[in-house]
């Protein structure tokens, strides 16, 4: 049953981490332009409420998402016949929509992989910040099979996710692999049993959630997922600088101290829907066009 | 014996097949300035040779290639002295001019590496897209213990390839190392016995070309490979879009889409000598000067 | 006892290898700005000797380096609140500052973890060429639990050497871990028993020293670390082309090729103080503003 305010999602709040829940099990949740936006506005509303410190990804029944819905047969990527084209965005791939949404969050995403991700399925894990997987997952990035390209921004994040070597060996054959040719590629960081997926992922949750400064989290992403295309490690100092007078002289950097200092776990104020400092964002928007 | 329009490599085509074989094993396969214009030569014949899904690049004799020819003694790297500046291309690295026609390749490179691969002959494996290792097989980056720097654009790729660690290990020692070292370092795939890496090679070039659209193999090479330079993920994206939106409405795509449901092995038309999309190539031609 | 020139570390040449001690191990080596300035005048000695082929960088006691000084509590990071900004270079992370100059290195310089490095104790491992740890060594990337953000540039250094899944597992819990997590995880590349610690360190120095040029080194350094944030081989091609030309024509590569047909080791005269070749640098330098 999907969310009252989603179609093809569930969406849940419990102890402070969010699960998204891709709801199209009779479909093997494939992928739609509904479930495109709807993972879009599910991350945003996961970014902007205080409450949730990470996001947990997830499907429901036998899949994790099965790919593009292949309902329409060989229209299927014929955008143009099948009159899909939104008037606002024009041309974009719905995949890469989808993962630059996720590139820009201030929350930490985790996905855990129940079974098979395939297309975009698995293309949608790459600007994810954990992916662990149940012993039942499967994965593919099938595009050279279907007569299609990777899409979703995949030839910038999967390189520099497992190496230009696995990636090649991955997408020029399109071949479907398990869990364990995912984890010794160095996709997922862990197989799991299937019973321990979930419980796995909210521990891996509360490692980053408990403890921290959601700001410093906040910040940490996006330097990390940002200086990834710097081409100079002055560009990151120039930022650091700024970002460290700025935390440094925040509430949470004294509560941070303090804390450690008198061994007790940290209480930081700083909520990361007002009070990113200033230099944040320190980057341009990248336009489409 | 060296094939008649090259003289210093074999060129063969089977089953789809293209295998380049070194040969010069009197010299183990030591690289010269012909070695170099028959290489090239050789990556643009296979590269427009739509009977051609794969190329394999191997070694004749006990060596893959034991790097520059040393027969010049003290002049060997003093390319002035010894005259050989071609006035077309003044002063260009020979060993970047066969890395560089490698990384346009459209079609997946493999080398199957049979024996010691060194200076030039281990820096020529880097843009290939995947290398496996006889165990008879010996690695060296070995420029600095040569008075020269580390050419063929290796200080691009290698560090992609194995991380910036190993790169450096490997790199400012310039120590010789085994195929095991190769491979928990990262720069081979797989270890084999001596008469198993060709049979090897060809299996892993069967999995890229069977059932594969060869125009998809060749727009998912050149993706990944030159968004390892895009500074942000929207660089991908804008690519992407287009050529989802290209690709999608091919017979390709509508191939690999039906081929799927009905279970059958697909047959795709597209030629990469002819059907490449209008949104290839993306790139501009980057400049020697 | 620190060194006569350094407040707080010491500095000795032995047998070419230039020894870096941070020495304030009543604090365990807590970072401070003199440690800052301390370290990149030591740098620049070493850099500037040519007796001095490596640089091995370890602590004094029971840590490496426990991170910033915290006897300030609160106003710890709070650089204004303590009238710590240096008029000649207003905001600038200091520990940015350290890694930068490392960067800049014509020497090889590796990094001997004899216990907990956290903070910037970790950061500033990142530059360095090699990393080893003792069986005792923790590190921890702990700026979220400080209510800061990861500095000296690590989110571009550190996804580079352990890639961007394992620095966000890393930096977002700011988690602190072992020497045998830290192996596995890519961030040191061997763990010894504490006593095995600077024996091996210097024996993995002596394995560039020996048999290399030291002008060689000197450019393969710096053509690696650079060339990671070039966006195109041809980048690389460009400045080998130049300095295959230069090192070619140079007395150290004659001396590589003879000594190695004359199967003798080989004594390079070129000195990285007075003879780079003109092409080096080969880049103009990155501003802070």
């Amino acid at each position: 049953m999907a969310d009252a305010d989603f179609e093809t999602l569930r969406y849940a709040v419990a102890d402070g981490i969010a699960t998204v829940t891709l709801d199209r099990p009779d479909r093997m949740n494939a992928f739609t332009g509904t479930m495109m936006a709807d993972l879009i506005a599910a991350f945003d509303r996961a970014d902007a409420d205080d409450g949730v410190r990470a996001v947990v990804v997830t499907g429901a029944g036998r899949a994790f998402c099965a790919g593009a819905d292949l309902a329409e047969g060989a229209k299927t990527f014929d955008y143009a016949a099948r009159g899909r084209l939104a008037p606002d965005d024009g041309m974009r791939d719905s995949g890469g929509r989808v993962t630059l949404r996720v590139f820009e969050m201030r929350k930490p995403v985790i996905a855990a992989v129940n079974g098979p991700a395939v297309g975009i399925g698995a293309t949608m894990l790459l600007p994810m910040d954990i992916r662990i997987a149940s012993a039942e997952a499967r994965f593919g990035f099938v595009f050279t099979r279907r007569g299609i390209v990777p899409e979703a921004a995949s030839s910038w994040f999967l390189p520099r996710l497992v190496g230009i070597a696995q990636a090649l060996r991955w997408v020029l054959s399109g071949r479907v692999f398990d869990a364990a040719e995912a984890q010794a590629g160095g996709l997922v960081s862990e197989v799991v049993p299937p019973d321990r997926l979930l419980p796995r992922a909210y521990e891996l949750a509360r490692e980053i959630a408990d403890g921290t400064s959601a700001v410093s989290v906040a910040l940490a992403r996006q330097l990390l997922w940002r200086m990834l295309g710097a081409d100079h490690p002055m560009e990151a100092h120039k930022v650091d600088s700024r970002l460290i007078q700025q935390t440094g002289r925040s509430p949470d950097a004294a509560e941070g101290v303090v804390s450690f200092l008198e061994k007790r776990p940290a209480r930081f104020p700083l909520r990361p829907s007002a009070d990113m400092p200033d230099a944040f964002p320190w980057w341009e928007e990248r336009p489409f066009t």
